[in-house]
């Protein structure tokens, strides 16, 4: 797939093949479609950076609230509600998505020892309990070491801290399903 | 279910139930999760609106404009592009959510004649060349009657009214959703 394939899609043509690049957020992609002509498949990344960074932060993870002052900041913590635990009940039941599944097995989570599952399960717990939204990790970048390093240490995060964390995991994911999509179109983009 | 039950679920049990109230928009349920605990049913609906309006219009509705000027205004349109047309591919395929099924069955969409399919699909295209995102209406609210005279009224709208008339009838479908939700839950809600 070249550049002028992917300028001359509809929108329906845009969701079919980039629907997924946020886990979820079929509205992204769906808006990003707007910014056509792109004079490079990097700027179908920078649309998506540019909606997610739109998004307001709930004021909820930035001070101890009250209901009221966090009501117009509901945003970016979302997007991470939107992502499926790391080797959790949609690993287990077959209903992630094509690419989490891909990338979590690629991660060697769907071949964990029952001692390494319940150690990650009590920790996605306690990273929810904590922060109300799932730890969030680029896959394709770690295995199952690294993953449970990273989420023991990032559990001791302050929430505004590790909102942060999330979303800029949610991007590197983002960019790698891109170069996917365009590695199976058998054609590697200039600018990513 | 009661408000309590609503306010003591999990953001993962409240996607499970709400996740669909805007078609193929979970994020926008998860964002406003953050605004528990609800003192009333319509408070997710508040929730919900607060982050439609907070999506910024694409300049490319308000003005035949360069692409640069638009690119940072991506947003609202995306919602619209996650709607399936009114007895479109993803009615024939049977894709559809499980909701847009029971709105486009109830407004009589599922046994149109062949010539009404045809007018509605030419329609359908014109709209969406026109406009670039697909014409959305609350099925629950019409017949397919009233559908095809909207449509062809509709299709002579200012791309930058359309907008805003999609997305006014995206709140309704959202309103209905709700209630249908509370009542499966053999409770109506007070506020809605």
């Amino acid at each position: 797939m070249d550049l002028d394939a992917v300028n001359s899609m509809s929108y329906e043509q845009f969701l079919d093949i980039f629907g997924n690049i946020i886990e979820k957020c079929p509205i992204i992609t769906a808006a990003v479609w707007s910014r056509r002509p792109f004079s490079s498949f990097g700027e179908v990344e920078d649309g998506v950076h540019e909606f997610i960074e739109s998004l307001p932060i709930s004021v909820e993870f930035l001070e101890e609230n009250s209901h009221k002052i966090c009501t117009k900041k509901q945003g970016k913590e979302g997007i991470l509600r939107c992502h499926p635990d790391l080797a959790g009940r949609e690993l287990t039941s077959g209903t992630l998505t094509m690419e989490s599944q891909e990338e979590q097995r690629g991660a060697g989570l769907t071949s964990l020892t029952s001692q390494e599952r319940e150690r990650l399960t009590l920790l996605n717990t306690q990273y929810k309990e904590k922060f109300g939204f799932p730890f969030v990790i680029c896959a394709k970048m770690a295995d199952k070491d690294k993953i449970m390093r990273e989420l023991s240490a990032r559990l001791q995060n302050d929430p505004s801290v590790e909102l942060l964390i999330g979303i800029d995991e949610v991007k590197k994911i983002c960019h790698l399903r891109i170069q996917d999509i365009l590695r199976k179109g058998s054609l590697l983009p200039t600018k990513l």
